[in-house]
């Protein structure tokens, strides 16, 4: 399924369908089009709603009813202009997201109408596709749906791979997590858990810390607003730091580094304080210890991983049916809301895997 | 033999050998004593040679008249007083450095009278030791002493783990190494175009260029004090950047991060630009394309590769007899210069391997 959301995000399928047929008179729908690239803020201008009327669906065509959209971090790097690992969203297309939908037409066999379909869509109500970007969603048994979009579609995957394959955590290692309360540092830390490792967060309010300690268990949580954060982490760190994983950088980034343990395994997931800065972003300062200390720093974009979608998903609802993953869904309702949701990824704000629920 | 000296430089051997046994009358010997810590420049009384008696050789211990000495970039991370991959210097000590000697005198079966040895030791004309940090020096066959010491003691080992098992460059990659002319940089240069690569150097002047375009055989070399390096780099490594050998950080690396391919590996030998300052050091501010690009950067520091070393000097030694791999030796002459020598680490003066020669 992926693979060919990759090469959708490639620009591989640039045919935009909708524009195909002709419009349909009983239904109109909206979508936001993405208007003016954002500096650092998200204006009132950046995105507009539009109301348009819906095309006749040609052969291969399906009309897709969106039920939710998955807002990430990296929304925001779609909009900015940085030669990133997609190219950047022109201003006037619609803007993208991840979407889970209802098929409420078809005239496509691979999408029989009434069946579930996930992908990378647009903030749209409905919207009509040849398919190409999208993949049947088989709702796993047990978990509510919405539960298995937010977490599968995106957060479960990137905190998997990004801890397990990149960070290789062993039993007994410390692990570091900033943005710990946000919908992958959640996952990440709980996954670490499983794997025997004394587990820190770092967060950005008590209510988050406390959640993090006393709900899924992580060993400590640090509010970085409150204190010092080098001094905490050597607290709560005392035997250094084997694994970063690191969704924040900046001054989060410079104290990880200052207490990594010799070899230890820096996992950039997200630099997130630097996402909406316009000039030049300094940091990391302890950059030597990248020699000093022997680290190994790695990034990664996690549609590279799409081949191995399937095995993490079964790892994960595994973990999610038997309770051993705790999570928490932060779910705005209507697509006229979803700019608002969005400025939540800049302020930190939201409680939990950020969603908007379209429609009933 | 280097497991030994990666102990003793850990501490694990912290006797003084000089401090045993009673004065000898016939001979004295002159140390670098390590004085006051530098801050951004060696000052005239950062070392002080001083000359005391000789002791007289207990059982076990050799006298080692001292041949050459090694000066390296890592000898800067040694007066610093980072929290790096060993304690501090303590001032007071004799300065430390690699050296090559010959037996004068012997108590210790293992390093017999006339036979050559090197090691971890000290600024010394003459050094008294147990033998621990030493071993014996085999010479290889067809190479003269100078090279055999300057290319096989740190620099070459460092331009062979570096490049080939961090690096790991395939045929066609471009690879872009900063301090290109320095004495690892013109080595990894080398070794990367018998790996078939595209190989473009970084240097401060335009004699060191043509050295390494018209002697070396890089396939282009820019002087980074004439031109603008991120526009210089765009046109010498126009499909971009495969491979970074880090020796300088700061600006140079920035320009490096800026170009790199997806999957591109970062190889952190040294980070020279910022060994001598002492507020933070800002950068590299494109670290966001660790994410962008899925780059992986990784520290090392050679003397975790000792066990290796056998392997590395075969395959060096075979380059250097075949003339595949060329040098160049710097070599100041008196124990007396050595910190003049040194000076030339903080400046980029020398050309080539940096050496002092002791004795005759």
């Amino acid at each position: 399924m992926l693979k060919t959301i990759s090469n959708w995000i490639r620009g591989e399928n640039s045919a935009d369908p909708v524009e195909k047929g002709e419009a349909r008179v009983e239904a109109k729908a909206r979508h936001w089009y993405f208007n003016k690239r954002p500096k650092d803020v998200i204006e009132d201008d950046t995105l507009i709603l539009k109301e348009e009327p819906l095309p006749a669906l040609q052969d291969g065509e399906i009309l897709i009813r969106t039920l939710y959209m998955s807002l990430d971090a990296t929304n925001r790097v779609w909009m900015s202009d940085w030669d990133t690992y997609m190219d950047p969203l022109p201003t006037g297309s619609r803007m993208l997201g991840f979407i889970l939908g209802e098929v409420a037409e078809s005239r496509n066999p691979a999408f029989p109408q009434g069946s579930l379909v996930t992908g990378l869509g647009t903030w749209s109500d409905w919207i009509v596709t040849g398919g190409e970007g999208y993949a049947s969603f088989p709702r796993p048994e047990g978990v509510p749906l919405a539960d298995a979009f937010g977490i599968l579609a995106v957060a479960g995957p990137t905190a998997y791979v990004g801890l397990i394959e990149i960070g290789k955590p062993k039993p007994g290692d410390t692990v570091v997590i900033t943005a710990a309360a946000g919908a992958v540092g959640a996952l990440v830390g709980q996954i670490a858990k499983l794997q025997g490792c004394r587990v820190v967060g770092v967060a950005g309010s008590d209510d988050k810390c406390r959640w993090l300690t006393d709900e899924l268990g992580f060993d400590a949580a640090i509010n970085y607003r409150k204190e010092d954060l080098l001094e905490a982490l050597k607290r709560e760190a005392p035997n250094g730091i084997d694994v970063q994983f690191e969704n924040v950088g900046g001054e989060q980034l410079d104290a990880g580094l200052t207490l990594m343990n010799e070899g230890g395994r820096v996992v950039i997931c997200g630099l997130i304080s630097t996402y909406n800065s316009s000039g030049p972003v300094p940091g990391p300062y302890m950059f030597r210890n990248v020699i000093m200390k022997r680290l190994t720093i790695q990034g990664f974009v996690i549609l590279d991983y799409a081949a191995h979608f399937p095995e993490y998903h079964a790892k994960l609802v595994e973990w999610m049916r038997s309770g051993e993953l705790k999570y928490r869904l932060h779910i705005e309702d209507g697509l006229e809301n979803a700019v608002d949701a969005l400025r939540l990824l800049y302020t930190g704000g939201n409680n939990g895997k950020l969603m908007v629920r379209i429609g009933k």
